[in-house]
């Protein structure tokens, strides 16, 4: 058997750590123990039933922060898997197999490798090295890293720099970074009508009805035109419910779930008027509960973003393309700490799926490109 | 304890027969007896599990058809009840009570006293006294009167007039007649569209964006603007489904229950076409399943209105209104075999609710009138 890469290794064994969501099994005592070993104090934070750490390295100056969780998604039904989820290996075709194989247990193993490699290569180091683990990102994210970063932010940490390691690419590895997110805003609208039988529907008011013109409009509304770096403000329902399954029965409400996926061009009370305006022109009986998710951030062109960059060229060739597409993740949190954020780490073609999996020897880049980022930032 | 009249005495026995739809519970083997004793041939018919029965008695001449059905809708919560459904009795304040009271054993209770005295007073009458009993009209009304009426139509009986016993009146006896009904028309709808995730519409298609533009047009959507008999179709969507209950995917598929209710001024083939035309133009990836419900009927002023209406007159003071509103009845079997048919009952306020109840001397008022429409068209 061939000899894995010291990334490889350490991804197979925390992945063998069935981790999932919010539990963790151990995998933070692996990394804590591997960053006390090269000079980091580490600092457990249990918060409720949610297992997180912080870990610093230096002295004054500028700080870059790895971030990620340890805990994955559930594995589904097991006689879908090829192999056994939680039995990591590196497969003929040179793939690492396994459950957080790609979400994102390479990428700590990645950043842990890289980090004991620069230390040993730049023992005084500018600035300082920190970790930010969690093990409840895939579930609630209530007690994971907003709540590590309310702690930080109440102690004045400092946080220059985030590389969170959430499978950004999308062909080979480093093709694309995010630098932002768009925000995430729920609603959840119920319409009021007037119960009554189908055949006399003057005693009734029908909220399908009433409802349908106001959704035919906000569906169609346009909310902004993005900008540099996000695509346009989104708008989807996602769910729609009214009526008892009779069908003499006019109903007498009519329920949506819907979610706005935003920009920075958009403002979440700007977005609730003009919903709310769109429903009071339509002259609707209507009440909604919102729930934000996440304020939308944006990391722009700077020096975290210039290493990462230059860093994926130097060990790929690619030029990569910075994005604020798709969903939301944990970056969000730090970003209200006033750091320059950025998500990158492997390919993500599998993750949340059967068969997770990443090729190997990406990981192996991965941990190339965080060293030479820790080098152009940090390097004495 | 004051003697009560024939009809409310037969009345109390039927309700006494606890007959939730389709039980019969010997109230048909009641009427047959005191029909059969007045010289009525009288003809079983259980077609299934339902059961129904024919009589008639007469020669040559015109057939006047009285139809009804013994089955009654359920009782609900029992502790909901005043006194027990199936106790049948006068209260202090005149009413009689229990399930069954107004919808519509009431009614049969007057048609057989009212016949009774008919054939007693006229043994020679001209033409035929019909009746056409079912026990499932509260139900499926799939082995019921349709069925029977197949039966009779395949054999050629005549069938010229015909007094449904539905509760037709709305505040005091005899002050409303349906004589006729609007058609029902359901449809199922499916809209098809493309699952995603909410944080990528540009790869999906969603469905409630897509139909809502079509339904808020079928909802606004003139179909006819009725006639002299009938009010204006009308179109209501009863249900609308789509979407798993999680906020961040956009659902594949939308459904919808709609119904028509339709006046003699459209036709099924016209609403459908209508709507397929709206679901077209929006360019909508749909598939409708139609169920007719009962085309739409009417009994045009004439020999049985006049009669009905002269009695309500003579009776009651009234001027009777014939009225076309309201649900589908029995009548829309009968109407086809070119009958003129006629629903004349009590008063409609309680039927289908706890504490069932009408007045006990509107019974024998319906009961005189019955007699007298008798006697207005099959005297000699």
């Amino acid at each position: 058997m061939t000899t894995l890469s010291p990334t490889l290794e350490l991804a197979c064994e925390l992945i063998r750590r069935a981790s999932v969501t919010p539990l963790d099994e151990g995998c933070q005592a692996l990394m804590r123990e591997r960053l006390a070993a090269c000079g980091f104090a580490v600092e457990p934070m249990r918060i409720e039933e949610v297992e997180n750490f912080w870990a610093r390295r230096g002295g004054e100056g500028p700080v870059l922060c790895f971030a990620g969780h340890t805990d994955v998604v559930p594995t589904g039904p097991l006689d879908a898997w090829q192999h056994p989820p939680f039995a990591a290996f590196v497969d003929a075709e040179g793939m690492l197999r396994g459950r957080g194989a790609a979400d994102m247990k390479g990428s700590l193993a990645a950043m842990i490798v890289a980090v004991e490699r620069f230390v040993a290569d730049h023992p005084r180091h500018t600035g300082a090295i920190a970790f930010l683990i969690t093990s409840d990102e895939e579930g609630p994210a209530l007690h994971g890293t907003k709540a590590v970063v309310e702690r930080l932010s109440a102690r004045n940490e400092r946080l220059d720099w985030c590389i969170v390691g959430e499978p950004s690419s999308t062909s080979q590895v480093g093709d694309i970074v995010k630098n932002g997110r768009r925000g995430s805003l729920n609603g959840r609208l119920r319409v009021k009508g007037v119960q009554g039988h189908v055949a006399y529907p003057h005693l009734a008011k029908n909220p399908i009805h009433l409802a349908a013109p106001a959704l035919a409009e906000l569906a169609g509304e346009h909310w902004d035109a993005g900008n540099a770096f996000f695509p346009p403000t989104s708008f989807q329902i996602s769910n729609i419910h009214s009526g008892t399954g009779t069908t003499n029965v006019i109903p007498g409400e009519l329920t949506c779930l819907f979610n706005f996926r935003f920009s920075t061009e958009s403002t979440v009370e700007g977005l609730q008027q003009r919903v709310e305006a769109i429903l009071d022109r339509h002259g609707l009986d209507w009440q909604i509960d919102w729930s934000l998710s996440g304020l939308p951030f944006l990391t722009e062109p700077g020096a975290l973003l210039d290493a990462v960059s230059a860093s994926i060229k130097a060990v790929t060739g690619r030029d990569t393309s910075p994005s604020t597409t798709g969903g939301t993740s944990d970056g969000r949190f730090i970003a209200t700490l006033g750091t320059q954020v950025v998500e990158l780490g492997p390919v993500n073609a599998t993750i949340h799926q059967v068969n997770e999996r990443v090729l190997a020897s990406d990981l192996d880049l991965l941990t190339e490109i965080y060293y030479q980022t820790l080098v152009r930032l940090l390097a004495a």
